[in-house]
């Protein structure tokens, strides 16, 4: 099938990759076209210009927010085809997507969300989770694309869905790092190592992602890797509070997240990594987790 | 090794059992005297009156909270000889075990604080997680006992830093819990089933105890068995709470977990399950999670 | 002048009628006619249709919410005539007047958002406070009609700054609201009377409007009489909670508040009086404010 | 009157000034020995070893905290005699002063705690509000000193309730001041100028000391003036937050001030005035209160 796909960050390049690799036409476009070009060398995709994104069956857009998303839809609005499947792979909004999916069926353009979860290392061997808004037949049709892309391809409900459930995931995503934090420091200063603490966590009712992955991998040994940035979580978050705010659910711990990872994000940079909000919670109790 | 145990609740009924059954002498102790009598009926333990509890070369207690651990170590002080080991199950709080601990060491007794999680099952079956504080050689002293009663026994530092790390763990508890519910019954009202909405979730970097095990197993069927009270939930966030404000560190996430199992305790009662706070979300959001 | 005025309610119906005491001809409409009727009977203002509304040189409206306002205008724009000044005195959203504000001047209709504090007994007295969005020259002339309704006339902003202001205003209130109603339930367990206690904040620096004028003259003698209702109150901090998120500002007191009063409004009712969240916080203390 | 006075700080020096003014005579203690020469000099008082307090009917203390306080009871309990009275005026914690009255009750010392609200300028001008806890008979004879440094001097309960109060008072303080700066760093951003908001708001329901004293006088201004340091503010609404906890009240507002106002002394210093937590607002917003 030929396929286009629009914005090759960190998830992607590797995504736009493995559609390549699984036997499609791709056509590849970037704000920055040398990043294009260099993905046609390395994958055998074809760079083009964004009106040649048009000619698709399918569509791709991958970017930081559902704002670029609505800003190609219309800079591309006059040449999109009747039947085309737009898959936007963005963490979005779930209003936007709606009025984003709206504008395009004026066109006859249909429109999935489908954020996906496994970070670039997912991203990179095809096994990320995919969670997808819209509508049955249209999952359908996209269905053997996203095989290529992830080995959990769910459709959650109707436009929107995906980008509320990715939402909500990174939420507790981000409750249960930031809680964990607050927990463990206080251990530390108290005299239990961090490592002794989550070998017992970890094998009892607290244990969650974070405990589990994030802070032994990644706090334990002071490595702070670079590998989703905490303006983007924290993006996720406001999203996340924007759902539960607009079905009228009483949500103090949602909101509370946000406003910790706002002003981290202020404190520290958008640029930090997401498990860097642990700095945070280290600086203000004056002790580090170890 | 003669073992003495007091407090035959749900907890404490089987790991009396299981020390048994690995062989030790095991004098239990009731307040309600029928019960231990059962006990006895039921294992071949004996049960014996309080003050027969200060022959043993090791008594346990597990007991509602640290309060009735005080009151029983005052009543047998006058009896209990130098070198007794006093392992206390309770789900207690740092601050009373040291204070515990030194009272008990002006009798020579050597105190140590070893709650355990893995709830009744775990009791049951001999694998609880167990979570020691107190000195080293104590500990070593205590290994053989406790590992009849869990598969993962940890000393964790000093007097206390079992009831800390035990409270750290039942917090994130509950605040994954929390957090889990906010969300999914946000997700319910959009549109997304919760059972969908998991299946992502725990594939992805959300995940939890709560979202892998409490909820699929016991709100999505509506079942909410009862297997850990309200009550006693609140009063170990209360516990976590105390220990994340006596080593000074800032803890919005504690604290608001706090709060709110602590209102959810009022208007549910202290016997409902913990797990049932998810009804508290769904009143306040008028929708349930399915 | 020939003024319109759009909603009887509580506040609505005596400000019409000063309008009429200022020597105005007053036109209104209300969705349920007799009440229009009624105070046609009752002040010499002159009931009418929805469609005559257009015929006045202002057009005050005065709504539960931005939507209903939004409805009337979609419903009087093909009849709406250049020149024309519309003036909400609703408490509405900063956003959605933008969104009206822009609608009307399609047609040449000038919009200011005016809405109001005082109660209803300020508004009976013509002593309200009136926060005014919207531009200079416009406000100008609508200066005199609004001298009519209240004694401090305040233009604080663009178009939306009036709800702006409002909804922070009414946030400030719920906050100290609640917060005095936590103080004062935790002094009543510890043996210090309300009225003690006050006697001394009202000295002191811990002083507002809740602590001055609320708690004494409606909670200590348990009178609670309906002046504002709580689900009133309960949108403007919603209202208020997007407010501080439009414009970026970390505000986790504001966030706190709206899930505080929305979980209030689930439990006590929408139409309790906003004083009454006082009984939420006294009922999770199990001790009333006395 | 032979009185005498522990603690000549910012406070205590111009209380201990008004004593001696109103014809007592006044033996002052100082840990820096040369402050307490210093008021002899200038008032009039005999600056006196610690020892030598234990001679007066009255000992007043003026300490940072109640741990002081004990300290220096603990010094001086073998010199005081029976009948004596003290009187704490600290913003001591309700817990620490029952242990010390029972303590000095030992020694037949009567113990009040009477903390003051008015600030310097009102210690100066022997106006301040004095919430004094402690039996009815010691308040009556501590009434014609605490005359002479205050015009609202009340009873607000038994030992404990004067801490208690001036706790309370200081966390609606914090609360307000917090939830202020929220709101109107959101107008700025907004386009409403501060002042212009403060006019409406102090003219409304969301008004308190926070809006119509501190910050028109201290921020509006920019002069933030140090008048009462963040790391006291930040001591006293822990305080605030164990009474409210002490008595089994769910506070989620108290405890949320405690977290912000603790994490604000991490980030901008114990020393700096309390009224500049509203930087903090201000650096998590990107904008100035003007």
């Amino acid at each position: 099938m030929r396929v286009a796909w629009i914005g090759l960050g960190a998830m992607g390049w590797p995504m736009a990759k493995n559609l390549k690799k699984a036997g499609h036409e791709v056509l590849v476009y970037n704000r920055t076209e040398a990043k294009a070009k260099a993905h046609a060398d390395a994958f055998g995709t074809r760079a083009v210009p964004l009106e040649a994104v048009a000619d698709a069956e399918a569509i791709f857009s991958c970017l930081p927010t559902s704002d670029e998303v609505a800003g190609v839809v219309e800079a591309l609005l006059p040449r999109l085809r009747e039947g085309t499947l737009w898959i936007d792979c963005t963490s979005g909004e779930p209003e936007k997507s709606r009025a984003i999916a709206a504008r395009l069926s004026e066109k006859g353009v249909v429109f999935l969300d489908a954020p996906v979860s496994g970070g670039v290392a997912g991203a990179e061997a095809g096994t990320l989770a995919i969670m997808v808004g819209g509508d049955e037949a249209a999952f359908e049709r996209a269905r053997p694309l996203l095989a290529a892309l992830g080995r959990r391809v769910v459709r959650v409900g109707p436009v929107g869905a995906g980008h509320a459930v990715k939402a909500v995931n990174n939420t507790l995503l981000a409750v249960n790092l930031w809680a964990a934090a607050e927990g463990l420091v206080a251990l530390a200063k108290a005299g239990v190592p961090a490592g002794v603490a989550l070998e017992v966590i970890n094998a009892s009712s607290g244990r969650s992602f974070a405990t589990m992955e994030l802070i032994p991998d990644r706090v334990l040994d002071r490595s702070f890797p670079l590998t989703f940035k905490l303006g983007l979580l924290a993006k996720d978050v406001r999203i996340g509070g924007r759902v539960v705010e607009d079905q009228g659910v009483v949500s103090p711990v949602f909101h509370l997240a946000r406003e910790l990872y706002q002003a981290a994000a202020r404190e520290l940079g958008e640029d930090a990594d997401h498990v860097e909000v642990v700095r945070m919670v280290e600086r203000w109790a004056g002790e580090a987790i170890r």
